[in-house]
Formats: structure tokens, C-alpha cells, sequence
């Protein structure tokens, strides 16, 4: 197995896959030497390579697990090294029309199986990578057509083995879903710390008294900015247009605090307590 | 002691002044007989009355725990009853020009000091209630030039006992700060979540992908619509100001994602990035 990015994500794939009997070695990708030496250290590779061509010449599988706006780049660089019946999987967080293209790039006899785990903690790095990572949590698999069938079964089967729930999705659909209930929120959250950095003018402390409310967001908003800004940008065209959504609900909201229109206030705000509740 | 409102603030109040000996007798002021005899039943209060003006009658303090839009109403209910030298604190989450009110409702002789402590959790209700709720937050207390020097004393004294942290605050600046860190998170993440209520149109697990972003914003809008309707019409003007500058800042990331400037998107994450970092 070749782990392109050993970052969380791609180091807890290899620590699991590792600890379930289902790799024999395992090749790290990176372009930082000091983080692939300390993946090496903790024993999550057990070597690795700067040139992805030179290290997938004996691979069966591979994980893309860096940012997603590299994908494609990836897949040229190497394509003409894999090995017959290679597979190449991914962890990233869009999908839709990038899984077309990257299937267009690969030799006969060669397979992408698009995924997306959905997992992650706040902390990032190889440091914070752990076995159980996946446990309890779902990967979403986006196969098209043109998918192979026993490529499928056999990603299937490793996120399964590492304690997934497997859910099989359109990718065009899995870029509207996740652009909703997780690139959305993390817009909203981006803004929402940007604002009140640029607000807190009165003194230093003052997130010291945010409560619930702001700190959820401020964790949210330490994600890794530049895996952020490459969902984004890849899931350009929905995130646009459910962002404007969002701002006319802002606005409406805004506009009943400004009106003090108490009645359609309180609906709104039992709108999303129904949506929440429904959730339990 | 008088609580008006046994819920989650009011009952947890009432049961942490209990377990450190602070208050002999403690009245539930309510609107739902249900809800108080529930509270009896817990230990949370001795009694319980409908009628304020009659459940103060020997009361030395007298805790509001309803949302803010009421307070001024129920000081007017109760002004005339109290004994020399009561009184009143209460827990809303805006502050402002409802001090100096209520300051200049109050007969000579009795007094108002202005609380808002930080605490709180997902549910709400008296059941949720807990004498630990209070351990290791913050209490912001907004005294003015005419808030009496012992009433204040005693409020702290109070807020300390049950394992708070006492903050001063100008009435004013409290509402800005909360405005920024704790109510725009509100109105955020209710418009959210609405808008992705609206967006599932597709299918209904829909939210079962969200992993964490979405998540914490539908935890932060299953707060009580009622309590919430009043935050934003008491702090509405600094809310609708503070709003505003929130839409200029989406709309900026907006624009970079739609632009497709990745120089500019990632300048704003890594903004926010480093407003987070600062706070470990």
C-alpha cells in the first residue's frame, strides 16, 4: 500500500490497515522529509519516497489523502508506473466531476475507487493519526459506471475492515450533500472568527466569555486552511450557490431582528430547534 | 431565595446555593405547575407560587432565570413587595440599557445587580438542572455607578460559593462582546441549519454525513426558541450591526471561492487559523 499524504487521514488508514492483517508493506508519499522520517518513527510506514512514480512501481493499492486539488496531478505523474490491477483510492472531500476525469487518465487494467471518509479530529498531522480513527464513523464511496467491480468490493472491504460504515453515493450528489452539511458550515465559521477578530477592538480576553457557541466554531475553523481552501475551490459551483442560500437566510433572519418581528422571529428559530430534534 | 424560572439556570442556581449552605428556603416563581412540582420533587425548591408579587414577600434575593424579554414586567409585578434591603440578580444574556431600567424601577432600599453567567448545556428544562453547573465558568456581573456596594458583594459572594468565576463588565461592553461571540454564533447557525433543512430535498439521511461541522451548528440551534427570540430583540442593535459586518465578511470568502482566487482564500482561513491558535 502506497499512502500519498501522511497526514491524519492517511495515517490512520496505514496504522489500521496495519494493525487488521491487511497490508504486508506500506510506502509513505510526502514532499516534508522531518514528517515521513516521524511517520517512519511511529512505525505508521515503513518507508517512503519524494517520487510517487518510483513508489507505486510495486503497489496494489494506493491512498490519496493530501489535499484534493492535487488529485489529478498525482495521477499523471504515476499512472504510466502502476502495476497491472493497481487501485487507486482517495480520502478526499469532494468528488463529483474529478472522479470522471481522474478515471479518464488510468491505463486498461488499472482502477479508481473515489472515497471519502468521514472522519477527522481537530488536530491534524501524522502525530494524531491512531488506528481507531475510522471506528464507528461512515465512508461515503462514489463509484460511476465505469467503476470496477472487484476494485469496489476490495476498497469496500478495507474501509469495513477498519471499523467503517460504507455508504455508496452519486459523486455529483455527494458534492451537494457535503457542500451543505460540511463545506457550508465551515464557510460560516471561517467568517464568523474573522469577525469577531476584527470586532475585539475592547480588550484581549473576550472570547474568553463565548460559551458554547463561539468555541464550537473556533474548532471548527482550525482545520487545515489550505485542505479547506482546496475543497472550496473544488466544489466551487455548488458551494456558491448554497452559500447564497444561506445568505438570504441570514438576511431574513436579520431583517426580523431589525423589524423586531417577534412572531416570525420565533418561527425561524423553531424551524431549525425541528430539524435538530428530529435528529435524536 | 426565589428563583423565577426553574429551568436549567434558575434550578441548577437554586440546587448549588442549597448544597453549599448558602440559602435556607428557596421559592419557585413559574408559569407551568408541572414544572414546579417536578422541581419539588427533584429538591430543587421548597415551594412554588404563580404569583411573584406574593413569593417575594420575604425573600433577601430574588433570581431571575426567564428569558430577558420579561424582566422588566416582573420587577413592575413584584417592586412594591419586597422587603428592605432585597435583592435582585438575575441570569439573561443581555445587559445594556435593561440595567438602568430595572434600576430605576426599584423602590429605595432594594436592590439590582445584573448577572449573566456563562454556563449552560444542550438540554434544557429543570430536569437537566445540576448544583455542578456552574463549577469553573465564568459570571459576568455589570454594575453601575448606582449599583449598591453590599448587594454586589453578596451577588459575588454567591456566584463565587457555587464555583464561579466573577467578571465585571460595563453593561454596555457586555452586550458587544456577547453580541460577537455568543449571539451571532446563534443567529448562524439557526440560518444554517435552515438552509439545509431546505437544501435535503434529495433524501433524508441527509445529516448523517455531516461529520463535525454540521453537527455543532445544529447543537447550537437546539437551544429554547423562546429565550433566543429574546436575546436577539434586547441586544438588537449591536446584533444587526455585528450581523452586517458578518455578511461583508462571507461575502468576501464568497467571492474568492467564485473568483477561483486562491491567493485571497487562503489568506482569510489562515486569518482565522491564527485567531484560533492563539486561543491554546
Amino acid at each position: 500500500m502506497v499512502i500519498v499524504g501522511v497526514g491524519l487521514i492517511g495515517g490512520s488508514l496505514a496504522m489500521a490497515g496495519r494493525k487488521n492483517g491487511l497490508v504486508k508493506e506500506i510506502i509513505g508519499v510526502g514532499r516534508g522529509a522531518a514528517n515521513l522520517k516521524e511517520a517512519v518513527k511511529l512505525n505508521v510506514i515503513d518507508s517512503f519516497a519524494f517520487d510517487i512514480s518510483e513508489a507505486v512501481k510495486d503497489a496494489d493499492l494506493i491512498v490519496l489523502a493530501t489535499p484534493v486539488g492535487g488529485f489529478e496531478g498525482l495521477v499523471k505523474q504515476m499512472r504510466h508506473k502502476l502495476n497491472k490491477g493497481a487501485i487507486i483510492t482517495d480520502a478526499g472531500s469532494v468528488k463529483g466531476r474529478m472522479v470522471s476525469r481522474i478515471e479518464r487518465l488510468l491505463p486498461r487494467g488499472t482502477y479508481f475507487v473515489a472515497g471519502h471518509p468521514i472522519a477527522g479530529k481537530e488536530k491534524s498531522g501524522v502525530k494524531a493519526a491512531t488506528h481507531r480513527l475510522f471506528e464507528g464513523t461512515k465512508c461515503i464511496l462514489t463509484p460511476t459506471k465505469k467503476t470496477d467491480a472487484s476494485a469496489l468490493k476490495k476498497v469496500k472491504a478495507l474501509w469495513r475492515a477498519v471499523g467503517a460504515e460504507v455508504v455508496l453515493m452519486d459523486p455529483m450528489l455527494h458534492d451537494k450533500v457535503l457542500g451543505a452539511v460540511s463545506h457550508l458550515p465551515h464557510v460560516a465559521a471561517y467568517s464568523i472568527v474573522n469577525t469577531v477578530a476584527e470586532i475585539k477592538k475592547d480588550g484581549n480576553n473576550f472570547i474568553a466569555f463565548s460559551g458554547g457557541g463561539f468555541k464550537d466554531f473556533t474548532r471548527i475553523a482550525a482545520s487545515s486552511p489550505e485542505m479547506w481552501r482546496d475543497i472550496f475551490l473544488s466544489n466551487r459551483e455548488n458551494l456558491v450557490s448554497i452559500i447564497s442560500r444561506y445568505q438570504k437566510n441570514l438576511e431574513k433572519l436579520k431583517k426580523y431582528i431589525k423589524d423586531k418581528d417577534s412572531k416570525k422571529l420565533i418561527k425561524e428559530l423553531e424551524k431549525a430547534k425541528a430539524v435538530r430534534d428530529r435528529l435524536n
